[in-house]
C-alpha cells in the first residue's frame, strides 16, 4: 500500500475513489477565504472526502505531510456523527495481548485474553507475567461492589434556608424524580439521589443503574429532566447540569466512598512457593514494597491512588476496548493491598470507580469492537448490564496482573540487592 | 482493499508477503501444547508474521474474526521493540482537529491546529470552538512555570533515628548524587533532590530536567544509580526505586505542589462583547458556572480537581501525540479560573504536572509522528528541551480552549433558562 | 487567697483540709521506690489529697512550683472518675464573650452571647465584631442539614469474595443488627449503616442519633455488640472497633461528604451599607478575598478546609463548653463562601461534621456547664436532641461571625491599600 | 472559699476590693441602653473589675449564675492586654500527667511527666499506659525533621503572564525580601520563600526560622513587610495577608509536604517480651491494626490523617502548656506506622507539622507556665528555638505513647477474641 501513491493517505476501505478534484479546489479556496470553515466540510463532501480534503488542508496550512493518518478501515460514516469530528485520520494504537488470565468474578468466569493498547514499552509484557502467576495460581477473584453512574446538576439558592428547602423537596420528592428521570430511558433506573449543600449551593447527585451503557449520556439527560422540575418547583437557579459533585474526569473522594460507575474488587490467594517461582521473590519482600510506596508513600505524598500503577492498565483496556480514556483517571485511585498470611500473600485491588460500558462511545468502533470481541463482551449482555459488569470485572483482574506484577518485579530486586549485601557482610 | 482477501488482517505495508505456512502450522501447534509461548513467536517469526500468527491464534481461542486489528502502516519492527510485546494489531482512534488557536507562550508562538484522538463525540467540536473564541481574542498566553521529571527511591531504615541520619546524609552530598546521577545520560540535569521521612520510611525525590524527552525513563536510570549509593552509604535498604512520593500516574498533592513533569499556566482575557457574541451568555454567568461549579462543587466533593473537563483534552491530545495515555491523570488536576473584570473576564487554567516529551516513547510510530509534526514539535528542540515545552504550552492553551467552551455552553444554557423564568414570571 | 500560704496550691473548695500527713509521707515513700504508682493514690487517698500528693511529687521531681494549678473550684470527685486521671490540677484558660448574636435556625432562636476559651490575642474581638455585623444586619440563619454519629468497626476477611459476603450479610440484617445496636442505650436510635471494602478490609459505618449527647461513647459501645455479631455470623474477623472510616479526629473526606455529628449551615445576607459601615470596605473586595484565598488559594495547598479560621471559633466553645477540644480538627474543614448579590454579598459557612452534646464528656464541669448555660443549652434537651442541635446552630453562626469579620478585616485592608494605590498614581 | 459569700465569682487574688459600687450601677445602665459597649469595661474599669461587671451583666442577661467561672488566679492584667477580649472569667480543664517518658531526642534528652488537660475520660491513662511501655523499653527516640512557621499572602496579577512575572521577580529578589522580612524581628531568621500560581492568584510562602516562639505573629508581621514591597515592585494587588497556602489551622497537604512549625518524628523499638508483657498481645496483631485501620481505613476514608488518635494527645498537651487550641489540627495528620521486625516490632509516629512555642501566646498565663515548667521549656531556650524543638520532640514522644497505647489495646481485644474463637472451634 506504502507504494502506492494514488491511495496514500486514504481509507483503505478505498470509497474514497470517484472524487470531485473540481468541486475541492473550490473547497480549498473557501478554506482559505474562510467562507468554508473546515467543521463545514461534511455537508458539501462525503464523509471520506471531507476527512481528506481536510488533512490536506491541514498539511497545506502547516507544512506537513500525513500519509499514515489517513490510512484507516473503520466505518467513517458511523464515526464522524457519533465519535469525532473535523476528522482527519487515526492514530493507530499498537494492541498486544496478555494472558491467558483466569477470572473467576460473578460474571466473568473463565479465560481471558486482554487486549492493551499502549505505546510505552514492557507494559504488555509486565501485565502478561502477572497474568501468568494468576492463572497458574487458579485465577483471580472478582467482584462487583457497587453500581451506578450519576450526575450532579448544580442550583443555586437565595440563602441558607432556601438551599435547606430544596433539599427537604427533593427528598420528599423522590418518587416523583424518579418518574421523570426514567421516562428519558428505556434501559436506565434510577437507584438514588443524594443532596448536598455548601452554603447557597446545591448539588442534588442523581445515580443510575445504566446496564451496558458506560451511562455518562443517559444519565444526563435524565439529569436534565430531573434538574428542571427541580428548578421549577423550588425556584433554585440550575446553574450547571454538571456540578462537579458527580464527579467526572477529577479525582475526588466522593467517588472513591460513594462509586461512580462499577466498584470492583479483585484478589488472589499466592502460596510461598508460587511467590518463589514465578516473582523469584518472597511474601514478605512483595508486601514490604506494598507496604513502604503504596500505602505509606502515597499517604506521605498525599495522594488518592494507593497502587504501583493501576492506571496503566485501565487506560491501556480502555483505549483498546472503546472506552473514554479521560475515564482512565478513575482507575488511578485503586487501593492495592499485599496481606501476608501463614500460606504465603494474599494481594488485592480496589476499583471503587471505574465507569465502563460495552454499548456506545467508542465501542462500536471496528477495531475496538473486535478487543471487546476477544474478551466476549461485545453489545448487550443478556440480561442488561451483564457484559458491562463482566467487562469491569476483567479489569479489576487485569489490574491485578499489572499489580501483582510490578510489586513482584521491585521485590525481586529488592531481595537481589538484600542477598548481595548479605553475602558482602 | 477490504475486498483484498488476501490481505485482510495484515500490514497494508505488505512486508507480510513470503510467508512459511509449515513453520506456521508447526508453531500453532506447538502454542496449543504450550511447549511455545505467545510472547515467544517473535524469536521465531518475523515481527509481521509474529502478529499475524498470534492474532489467529486469539481467533482461534475466542472464537473471533479480528479483521482490522491487523490494518496498519506503522513501522512493526520498531514498535515490538520499544512500544508493544505480545501484539496483535493495532486500534484505530479517530483524529479530529481543532483550530487554529493562537498560542502566544514564550515557547509556542503563532496559530496552531490541535490534533485530538477520541471516540466522545462531541469533544472535537467543542475545543474547536473555545479555539475560535480564543483566537478572536487575540489568543491564549502561557507560561512554563516549573519543569521537572521526579522518581523518588523508597529506603527502609532500622529507625527513624537512622532515617534521619539518611536525608542528612543525602543533603550533604548533593553534589555526589549529582554527579552519580548525571553519569547516566547524556541530556538531563538534576535540578533538585528532596528528602521526606514517614517513621522508617526514606523518600528521596529527585527532579531532573529532561529536556525534550518526558524522561521517566531517564530519571528512574539515574535514580537507580543514586539510590545505590544512598543505599551503600547510609546502610539504609532500597525497597523500591519508585516509593509514590515521584508520583507517577496517581494524582497526589505533592505534584500539584512541587510541579511535575512541565507545570503549565494558560490565560485569555475576554471582552464582553466577545463572550456575548462567541458564547451567547455573559461574563457573570460564566463566572458563576466556574464559581459553583470548579471551585465550590470540587471542594465539596473532596476532588483534587478544580476544573471542567480538562482531563478529556489531556487524554485526546496525549492519545494523539504518542503521550503515555496514563499520564492523563495529571491533566484532571487543573485548576481552572474565570476571574470578573472591568471589561469582561479573563479565564485560565493552571495544570502543575502534565509530563509530555517529543522524543522518546510512542512519539516515534508515524501517526503519532504526525500528529506532532502538525504542531511543529516532532523529535527533539533546540535549543534542547524547547519542544517539549510547547508542546505543553500548546497543550495549556487547548485545555483552556476546552474549559472555556464547556463552561460557556453551560452558562449559555443557565442564562437561557433565566431569561426563560423571567419570561414567565 | 495568694497571700493564705497553707491554702496555695489546694483547692478552693477547701474540702482538703483535715489532711493525714503522716500517711502522706508514707505513700511519698511508696512513690519514690516505686512500690505505689502515681495513678494509684486514688485507691490511698480522697480525691482532693491525692491530687495534692501527686503535685508534689511532680514539683519534687521536676524541680518546678506549681501553685496555680492546684487552685480549681470545680467537683473533683466526679472528675476524677468522668473526665481525667492522674490529675495535678486544673489549666486556666481565660473566657471572652461576644456577642449579642442574633440567630435564626431552626433550634436556636433568639439573642445569644458566645462564650470563647481561648489564650490568643484578638480572637474574641474579632468574632464580636462578626457578631455585631450579624446581629446589625438581622441575624444569622442556620440548619441543621444531617446528624448522626458514626462508628466503623474494621473486620478482616479472608478474600474479596469473602469481603463481598460480608457486606451482603450486613446488608440483609440491618434489621438485627439495628436491634442489636439500640439494646444497649436507652436514648441513641441506628440511623444507618453503610459497607465499605477494601480488599479484605471490611468496615461497617454504623451511624447514631445520639440525641443530646455528642455520643462517641454510645455508638462505640453499640458498635460492639454489632461488631460481634458480624464476625460470630460471617466468620470476619474483627480487627478494631474504629476502622478509622468512622472517622474521628482526623480530617476526612467521608465525614465531608457523608456527614458526622452535627452538619450545620449557617449564613447571612449584607446589604452594601453595613458592609461599608461595620467592615469599611465593599462587598466585592470581600468577594476577592475569599475568592482568592479560601477558595483557590485551598486548592492550591491540596486543603480540605475552604475556610479563613473556623477551627478558631470551634476551638474556643469547645473548650469553654465541656467539647472534646480534639474534635476542633471537623470545624476546620468548614466551606466559606461569600456570593455577590445585587443588594451586597451572602456570606455562608458549611460545617459539615461537628460533634456536639450538652450531656456527657466535659459538659458537666462546673465552669463549663456555666458557658453552656450562658447559651440556654445545659443538659438534655426536650424533646431530646435539641439542646445539642441548638448549641451546633450557635456554633455555626459563631464560625459565621468569625469569618465574616476575619474577611472584612483583610478586605478593608486590600481596599485602603487600593485607594493608597489609586491616590499615589 | 465557697463559704465565703463576698468573694463569689470573684478572683481568688482578691485584688477586687475596695470596688466602686455606685460607678458600676452607672456602667450596668449604660450597658442596658448601649451607650456603653460590653467591650469598652476595661476603659472604665480596672480589669477585675470590669471582668466582674461583665460576668454580672451576662448573668442578668442570660438568667445564669456563673459563680466558678470568675474563680482563678492567672494575673488578669497581663490576659485581657494579650490573650483575651471581653473576659467574664476561666473554664477550669482538668490536667492529668503521664510519665515518667523517657525521651531520646536532640534536644529533649532524659524523662518527663506530661501535662495533659481534657475532659475526656481514660485519655491520661491511656497515655499514662504508653509512657510506660515506652519507658520500660528504653525509652523514645526523636527527632526534628524540619522547623519553619509560614504565611503566605497571596496577590492578584493582571494576567498569567504578570503572574509569572511576579514570581520571577520574587525568585530575583530574595535576598531584599529577606533583608525586608528580618528588618521587622530581633529573633526570627527568613529561611525560604517559595512561589505558587494559581491563574492571576500568585502565593508566596515565606517561611522563618521563629527561635523559640511559634511565631505566627512574627511571620505575619515580617510577611506584610514583604508582601508591600512585591505589590509596589510588580504591580500585583495584594489581596490578603494570608493565602491559605500558608495554610493555618485547615487540613492542608501543602504543610505535610513541605512542613510548618516543627516538624517531628518519633520512634521506638520493642521487643516480642516487652509487647506481650505491657500489652498483652503480639507484634503481629499490633501491626494488623494499625495496617488495617490507620492505613487502609484512612486510604478509603479519603483521610488525610493516618494515625490512631494523635490530636488527642496535641490538643491536650497544647491546652495545658498554652499553645493555640486550634493549631491541634496539625497533630491529626500524623502518620503512625508498626513495622515488623525480627525482635519484635518498629513503631513511629511523623508529625509533619506542628506549631508550639514556648514564649508568647498563652504560655505567659500561670497555670499554662507551670505545665511548660513541668517539661522544662518555660521561657526562651538556650541557644533560642532549643525550648521550642525541646517542646516538639516531647509532644512527638506523647503521641507516640498515645498511638501505642490505643493500637496495644486494641490488639489486645482483637488477640483475646481470636483465642476465644479458637477455644470454640
Amino acid at each position: 500500500m506504502a507504494d502506492d501513491a494514488e491511495h496514500r493517505g486514504d481509507s483503505i476501505r478505498g470509497e474514497g475513489s470517484g472524487r470531485d478534484t473540481d468541486k475541492e479546489s473550490v473547497i480549498y479556496t473557501k478554506l482559505k477565504d474562510g467562507s468554508c470553515k473546515l467543521y463545514e466540510l461534511e455537508k458539501e463532501l462525503r464523509p471520506l472526502d471531507a476527512i481528506r480534503v481536510r488533512r490536506g488542508y491541514i498539511e497545506q496550512e502547516t507544512g506537513t505531510t500525513l500519509e499514515n493518518l489517513g490510512i484507516f478501515s473503520i466505518d467513517i460514516e458511523r464515526v464522524v456523527k457519533r465519535n469525532c469530528e473535523n476528522m482527519i485520520g487515526i492514530v493507530q494504537v499498537p494492541v498486544g495481548v496478555a494472558g491467558p488470565l483466569i477470572v473467576a468474578g460473578e460474571y466473568a468466569q473463565g479465560s481471558y485474553y486482554l487486549p492493551l493498547a499502549t505505546t510505552e514499552g514492557a507494559l504488555v509484557a509486565s501485565v502478561n507475567r502477572g497474568c501468568s502467576a494468576i492463572t497458574q495460581a487458579g485465577g483471580a477473584q472478582a467482584r462487583i461492589l457497587h453500581d451506578g453512574m450519576t450526575r450532579a446538576p448544580v442550583f443555586a439558592a437565595d440563602s441558607i434556608v432556601h438551599a435547606k428547602m430544596v433539599a427537604d423537596w427533593v427528598a420528599d420528592h423522590r418518587e416523583d424524580l424518579r418518574a421523570a428521570a426514567e421516562s428519558t430511558t428505556s434501559h436506565g433506573k434510577m437507584t438514588d439521589v443524594v443532596t448536598y449543600i455548601a452554603g447557597t449551593s446545591v448539588f442534588v447527585r442523581i445515580e443510575f443503574d445504566t446496564k451496558d451503557a458506560m451511562g455518562m449520556n443517559m444519565v444526563t439527560i435524565a439529569s436534565a429532566n430531573v434538574a428542571e422540575i427541580i428548578a421549577q418547583a423550588t425556584g433554585a437557579r440550575l446553574i450547571a447540569l454538571s456540578g462537579n459533585m458527580c464527579t467526572d474526569k477529577k479525582p475526588a473522594a466522593i467517588n472513591g466512598i460513594m462509586g461512580r460507575g462499577r466498584s470492583v474488587v479483585a484478589g488472589i490467594a499466592l502460596s510461598h512457593d508460587s511467590i518463589s517461582q514465578i516473582f523469584k521473590t518472597d511474601a514478605k519482600s512483595m508486601f514490604e514494597v506494598n507496604y513502604r510506596k503504596n500505602l505509606i508513600g502515597s499517604a506521605r505524598a498525599g495522594s488518592m491512588g494507593f497502587n504501583a500503577h493501576a492506571a496503566n492498565i485501565v487506560a491501556a483496556m480502555f483505549i483498546a476496548c472503546g472506552q473514554d480514556a479521560a475515564h482512565a483517571i478513575d482507575g488511578s485511585t485503586c487501593i492495592t493491598t499485599v496481606d501476608l498470611t501463614d500460606a504465603g500473600a494474599y494481594v488485592s485491588v480496589t476499583l471503587p470507580s471505574l465507569p465502563v460500558g460495552t454499548v456506545g462511545g467508542g465501542t462500536g468502533l471496528e477495531t475496538q469492537q473486535e478487543c471487546l470481541r476477544i474478551l466476549g463482551v461485545a453489545g448487550g449482555g443478556d440480561p442488561p448490564g451483564t457484559n458491562a459488569r463482566k467487562l469491569a470485572e476483567i479489569i479489576g483482574a487485569g489490574v491485578l496482573a499489572g499489580e501483582l506484577s510490578l510489586l513482584g518485579a521491585l521485590a525481586a530486586q529488592h531481595l537481589a540487592r538484600a542477598h548481595k549485601q548479605l553475602g558482602r557482610g
